[in-house]
């Protein structure tokens, strides 16, 4: 029977060296999908309660998304998870780009690596065969230079690799995994555990992607949106994602110095326009995209010569290093982005701790020790880039930093910890929660801790019912304000929270405007099975209940389900000027989401029956295990 | 904006001959739909806690379903409810035929019934215009008369006639509403409310149909099943639904003798290959459908002879009036079936209620006087016929039998409760339990008491993926058991259920195998609405929830969801001898079914944040109330 997948899962001791393949039936992959999905299992299934992240006995896991290698755009990306070093919670990211097809390509869905290698090994993955060679040569090396060498040793320029940076191999606890230089799974540190584990890089080579069930039917889609690009993706075509500093801006929500404000005085300075009428010289496209919305620049001279062969600043990384720390200039800004990409390091933690950092200094919480004469204020450019290296190196305030805000505070004291925006110990991504509540939810329930791309669309979008959302077909036909979260917005959050986590899973850009039917059509058209809006939503809210339950399992509570104090205050500035999130509101949000859920109101476990109800009622099991 | 509803509900008062015209929005149309829907939604809006179901304030809920009058087989049915005078429950039963075509054609959606006329009454609603017209001189007459008068009295015969019979004039409580002598709306008695109500009949006929948003995607439909006809309801165009007589044998599922066993040595002699080759005359056909399974027989001669202008048994009726009472005479059973038409009752009700009356005379506990020298042994056709007659017209024993086996068992006392077979006191239809576990559960919970087509489907169908059916499509991905009434189960359960719910409201005959897509691209096609299968089963569990909080406010509870003891014994005969429904599982299941649904498990009520997640808040009002 044709379908997206090959049904084999490469599994990896790098304590043994050991390799072996094991298969799944159809009925797994068309329970869990791809991506998330499998990730989840995996690390609920194969974890013990309370392992140490950066420990032998965490495991990262690689999964392709379902339809990675479908020809139509988005669907291109993998996951990477673990337990999270930042956290110590469930993590995972997800990536772009070409690696998930390659390793498609080269037989497998997903990778399983256990153990800790005793010296830098990297992974070499060619259709079918595997080989765990040696990587002492590339440690502590930028990845551009790692990238080179990698293609050349496996001979094979068109070989994909996954790699971590010198940040990841020195546990850094948001690094990242870099693929192919432009693609970025960055939250949740997973580039740290597999420092831990010195796997420096996952490399992959295939020939033979797995068969499709109907390749008219995706490629009837792809047509579509080929066709239609212009309309549908323009402004991300033309811009990138950059073109939300402007219109962030213009809404009162672009984070600035350290979310106290919501607009910047020199937005424009930082925007998609302003980059593509000063330092872009090139698009690149994931597998398969016409929208080519990855920026390409470079910078010739001056104190920050950005080089095109890394990628330029996406939108989360323009307002992380940019307008929360009070900075438009967006040479610095790009160099920053530049040595997160050469480190390895998510750039949304890196920004949000040295914003931190910044407020700390202003309010006096940081000591000449530990500034070492640099000069912290919001708005310095040279500061920032010097402390981003620092975090990369972890030398000095760098080292404290890289250990992520809520560490950092605890160390420092005092009222640090009012400075420090986390959820769970993750940094807050790039979105201003007071002009949209719903996301504020989402931070606050999000089993990776603030994240931005579990819940984004559930208020701005779905006001608009236009593209990927249309919440009408969900049965939700009146339109909610952006500041509601009465239980009608916690009903519409919980359906596109599902929706979202099962995106993940199907491996779908969130920037191509695929509706449901045209998500369920590409589903199909790529397996042959004959799926339905219910059941990739379920899918979705199966995924959401095994990372809750592992989090469950790992002792995390309703009460870690928290926001930082400040969006509880007005918003200062701008079109949203005066709105906060109303604390007792927010609190009974919580309770509904929770009773939604149907999770356990003191314990935060999914009761048995909504298990049941999901299929996966071997869950409970490992919830007993708490 | 095109779309297949008119907006306009009709609102009678009968005892102030008053009517107006009220306007409802897209968005009542899209949450509630239509049929049971609509009927829900206004039964628990409007009816006070406690009123009796014969008395003024009871109401009688006349809702086409949604895609009545689409040119497409199955989409032409309407529910009719109120509370029920057989249960005191929530009560509704749906039809097909023409009538809510017409209901249409003549501009509403809907009719709402209130209050009691003093003289016997029929309304003449035409193209807008409404009449209370005078029914004096129709009262006591059989259906066939009546319906000949009126077509003559509105001068229009295309008029479509609704109406009572005698039985429901004299308030048999489980009357039946029949449409066009060929339709029966037959469960929960909603004729004894018409009747009560001195309502005869509700005459309707139209000119101008609701427009339609894309004719030619619901035309493409209905070539298809057109098409393919043949293969896919052949069985049913030849036989009509007696095709199950022998199916149902074979599977040792032939209710036979009240219950008491699974086969019937008779079963030929019933069976639809059977009134083919013996007294089959004609086929009618419902609005637009082309696999006509209605049956027309004719009898000439004999002590039976059954008139062409009623028209034949369907298979609830065989197996009632037959099989049930050990009765393999397929001439007097048609007959009963005549004069259950004729007399308006419900042809389920009325078999069980003789069988019941048969095993408590074989068994001794009816008396002389009541018995007035009825010979009440199984098999007996003349006694049988007999009865109903005498039930139709409340006469000695008949009287007794028309308020139904549960109040019937109270009266005769001693163990007759032992064999009145049914639950909340509507008596349990055609399919054996026993040999599909799910049923069982669904005869319990059904809110208007044994039901059979709220979830018919959910076992034997659900095995084979075909049609209409295909779990796959909703993530169920296992074949389950027939006697399986595991936690798995109860998630198929639920699933199933929330969609033939949905089925009724949409509007779709239960016969006609759509499939997930086929049905939401129907109600797409008529409505425009960019509708799917998530809303669809979402509105499906908006109304179960309706209903449910009905009974609550009314003080039924999880204790009312009962199955009669004899399921819980050894089926004695056939392919499934010895299998009996375990009382443990199924106190389990039930268990699991309610937390499923989030309804408390104490009372019964929808929890609120479960009414929120379906957008129907406003029902947790109504739940106050009791």
């Amino acid at each position: 029977m044709p379908n997206g997948y090959n049904g084999k899962i490469l599994r990896v001791n790098l304590s043994n060296r050991s390799t072996q393949v094991e298969e799944q039936g159809e009925n797994f992959y068309r329970t869990y999908l791809g991506g998330r999905g499998i990730v989840a299992y995996y690390l609920l299934k194969e974890l013990e309660r309370g392992v140490d992240p950066l420990g032998p006995d965490n495991k990262v896991i690689f999964a392709a998304g379902l339809l990675a290698g479908a020809p139509v755009a988005g669907a291109c990306r993998s996951s990477v998870g673990a337990k999270s070093p930042l956290t110590g919670a469930y993590g995972d990211a997800e990536a772009g780009g070409f690696w998930a097809v390659e390793l498609k390509r080269a037989g497998y869905d997903a990778i399983i690596i256990e153990g800790q290698s005793k010296k830098p090994v990297y992974l070499w993955i060619h259709d079918g065969g595997v080989e765990i060679r040696d990587a002492g040569h590339l440690w502590g090396k930028p990845t551009l230079d790692v990238q080179k060498v990698l293609l050349k040793e496996v001979e094979d320029h068109r070989a994909r690799v996954a790699q971590i940076g010198p940040g990841g191999e020195r546990l850094v606890r948001y690094a990242c995994v870099v693929h192919d230089l432009h693609h970025f799974a960055g939250r949740t540190g997973i580039g740290a555990v597999m420092g831990a584990k010195k796997l420096r890089a996952v490399v992959v080579r295939g020939s033979k992607l797995p068969p499709m069930a109907e390749r008219d039917r995706v490629k009837a889609i792809a047509r579509w949106f080929a066709d239609n690009v212009q309309t549908l993706s323009g402004q991300f075509q033309k811009y990138g994602t950059g073109a939300t500093v402007s219109d962030l801006n213009t809404l009162g929500g672009l984070p600035t110095r350290n979310f106290r404000e919501g607009t910047f005085e020199r937005a424009d300075d930082l925007s998609g326009e302003t980059m593509l009428n000063t330092i872009l010289v090139d698009r690149r496209a994931c597998y398969a995209c016409p929208v080519r919305c990855k920026r390409v620049v470079e910078v010739k001279g001056g104190p920050y010569p950005v080089s095109a062969e890394y990628g330029g600043a996406e939108y989360e990384t323009l307002a992380a290093l940019g307008s929360n720390c009070g900075i438009g200039d967006l040479a610095a800004v790009s160099w920053a982005n530049q040595l997160c990409a050469a480190h390895g390091l998510d750039t949304i933690s890196t920004g949000a701790a040295i914003a931190f950092a910044m407020e700390c200094a202003e309010n006096g919480l940081l000591s000449d020790d530990q500034l070492q004469g640099l000069d912290l204020g919001f708005g310095n450019a040279t500061a920032m880039v010097q402390l981003v290296q620092m975090i990369g190196e972890r030398r000095g305030l760098g080292d404290l930093l890289a250990e992520g805000v809520q560490r950092a505070a605890e160390a420092i004291g005092g009222d640090a910890a009012r400075y420090a925006l986390h959820v769970k110990g993750q940094e807050v991504p790039m979105h201003e929660p007071r002009i949209k509540h719903g996301l504020g939810l989402g931070y606050a329930v999000s089993p990776t801790g603030a994240d931005h791309v579990h819940n984004l669309h559930d208020t701005a979008f779905a006001q608009e019912g236009r593209g990927l959302n249309g919440v009408q077909a969900l049965g939700v036909l009146e339109p909610l304000p952006v500041t509601d979260l009465s239980p009608a917005k916690v009903r519409l959050f919980v359906y596109r929270t599902m929706w979202m986590h099962a995106i993940n899973s199907i491996s779908m850009c969130l920037f191509v405007p695929f509706n449901y039917d045209q998500v369920v059509e590409l589903v199909r058209g790529v397996t042959g099975w004959n799926t339905t809006v219910w059941e990739l939503l379920k899918v979705g809210e199966r995924t959401i209940n095994m990372m809750q339950a592992f989090n469950v399992r790992e002792g995390f509570g309703p009460g870690d389900d928290k926001l930082p104090d400040r969006f509880f205050t007005s918003l200062p500035d701008g079109m949203m000027q005066g709105v906060s999130i109303n604390r007792g509101t927010f609190e009974k949000a919580l309770e509904r989401y929770y009773q939604m859920m149907s999770w356990d109101e003191d314990t935060g476990a999914p009761k048995d029956y909504k298990l049941e109800e999901l299929g996966i009622g071997w869950v409970s099991d490992e919830l007993r295990k708490r």
